[in-house]
């Protein structure tokens, strides 16, 4: 696979990494150095490479420095530590999904919730029609550290409009073309798991009929945000 | 409709709609670039607009110049982005309450929960008396873009003194005399519907007799907080 | 009443009264302006007065200055605003209590819930029997404004080790030697109501045998911090 | 019993407890001066010590000069403070696990909410199996004070992979061969005790089978994190 022109380079990926991690941190989806994001990047050569996490690493010690770089098969190009132990799972990604420029692993607390009863997210509120255009799928128990996880990410996700997918009794898995889109993916992931978890609560919410769930999808997807001008981001 | 003296003009609309963006932040309602405030201002020529938050951009990088002023059928007047996708039920409550002055959307999770199961929060603490008057009301699923959901918004308040409702599958709408009052409504709601929903997990709450909910909210309207000063705020 | 000599001055009292409230903030105490602390303190005249947070002001905005000094019965000594709405509860107590110091009131969520059902909380954790000695009970539902608080107060902790107390579909208030160990109780009030919660939603806890909790207050009140010099506190 | 050259001096015991102390703060795993960490330090004479909070102190106003030097069975060595009246269980633990360096003590609330139903914590998420290789277990409900406690986090944790202990009605005691890793065993502990708690709230997790928890947790020990150079943590 060549190398994609709209990928970024290595040390733009290394930079846009830390802040994006601190994200996770931020919005709850992480406990100590549990969760990781990586970014395909173009490297020195041309050749596509992924630049991930490294391996149990405080978020508050991560520097573009520390980042590794890897192939696409995971094995490291460039870095001093070890990369994330969910390396294999993130390079079968980015193998497999040519589009996907930035995945994201957490064990957010609600989404993990699901995921160990193996229940898929239901679509009950308009932000998820949005962001997900449907339920949130559950994908298999898997091992980690082979290529278990990648495929169980890449066969659940097909033929699902959502960027996310439930790995039973372990966590979540976000894909994006970039990597703001990954963490974006994740945080509402959280954010939907949690509030379908309070609705069922105190009874059955009520589905939002699949029509409607449509237009949502479709009109998220295309009018919101800005379109014709640069964006500002902080 | 002539412009009102209290309106606030327009270059004070966009920098005290900042502070209260990021109050929204704080204040844990929203999530990623989700939630909006918008004010009623005096425009330079005299007539009423609109200013509201900019459409998918952080809440970090918000600024006075970033904020869109409309007319209150949502047309952009002024702003190099595009505006909130929320602002056309933004503009109908502007058009159809000439007594708002501000108005907040968020998808604030415990008030979700109820939104999911299209069920009213019930009045079962004092709190809510002073602040809503009773419960909070839900509106219909409605296609989000048109005048659907303003319309839901305005009709379900009719009749209502809560400043907040419940829009089904979505998410909650207030409204207040200026913005600030509809960033407070918005906070009390989700702080409500939190304790209502802890209330309701461990059996069914006492309700307030209705003679004392009015005792608490005609007291609490007009008895509370700084009447005869200038009021310190920050 | 003449005046105690360890009450603080209004000056000191004042001081200490800002830190304490943006505690109940970082403690998660409270929402908006919701929330209250107030100390007994030594007027300048020998006096007993009471010092307390004005009506509805941020807290960010709070400052020594904008405290409200009134006597024991409620009426403004010195200040430029109007005082809590609360204060006829807290003047009652300082009539009626002459050992407390400060007093607190909040409708901290948790705690909240177990009001709204009318419920006190059960004794199922160490760190509860430490510091209340038991269960934390529960006052009448009571008009806000007069002594009606005040009174459900006093009499309701009469009786009782417990320094809080849950007012019924209202919200909790605490007493101390001082405002100190009152924002003491109000934040362990909130943190055993909330493991109570979640200990009760997935089955029944269990109790601890009444001679454990005597043991464990006992030891608690004599034996647990700093006894033979000054202890730093920040 | 012998000083072990790795165990850190007590000048270097006292700076890591402060940072360790905040980071339960900042985790979440502490209400007001509740909770402690300890670490075993090599004396100034080659004994082995161990270092401590001090009993009520705010966390704020913990210093490395504040920490408390006791010997082994609790008698204070160095410190003008009295030191965590939890001193005696972690004195036990030092004298009957020669392997442990450092023991954490909390109250965090969704691992006392297993307690106070002497519940252990099911393995249901695969950061449980990498962390503690199995349940956490539930230990007796004792005395504050005196050996009881000690004696049953001892007992309790024979026979387990699992660093951490659920005491029953009480809260959470850790180990780990330093007090950083007793304190992520801290973290951990409440993040799944958290997450479990959720996915019972609305049906029954599906367990993981045995020898994927074994497969897991081999993994984990071995291969997560850095192994090959010195890491950095912040």
């Amino acid at each position: 696979m060549s190398a994609q022109p709209h990928w970024p380079g290595v040390a733009e990926a290394r930079e846009r990494l830390v802040e994006l991690h601190l994200s996770l941190v931020d919005n709850g989806l992480v406990a100590w150095t549990s969760g990781n994001v990586s970014a395909r990047a173009r490297g020195a050569d041309g050749h596509e490479v992924m630049v991930i996490k490294p391996s149990g690493i405080d978020y508050a010690a991560l520097s573009a420095a520390t980042m590794v770089v890897c192939d696409l098969h995971g094995a490291v190009l460039d870095g001093g530590l070890s990369p994330s132990s969910d390396t294999a799972a993130h390079a079968y990604v980015y193998r497999h999904r040519p589009d996907v420029g930035g995945v994201v692993h957490t064990h957010s607390p609600y989404a993990c919730a699901w995921a160990a009863r193996h229940e898929p997210i239901p679509c009950v509120l308009s932000a998820m029609a949005d962001e997900f255009g449907g339920p949130i799928p559950v994908g298999p128990l898997s091992a980690i550290g082979d290529d278990s996880i990648g495929r169980g990410i890449v066969d659940t996700l097909d033929g699902h409009r959502s960027p996310a997918v439930l790995m039973a009794n372990h966590g979540v898995f976000t894909i994006g073309p970039d990597a703001r889109a990954a963490v974006k993916a994740a945080v509402m992931c959280e954010d939907v798991a949690r509030s379908a978890h309070y609705a069922h609560q105190l009874g059955i919410p009520k589905a939002i009929p699949p029509d409607m769930v449509d237009r949502l999808y479709n009109r998220y997807q295309n009018a919101y945000g800005q379109h014709d001008q640069p964006t500002p981001s902080g």
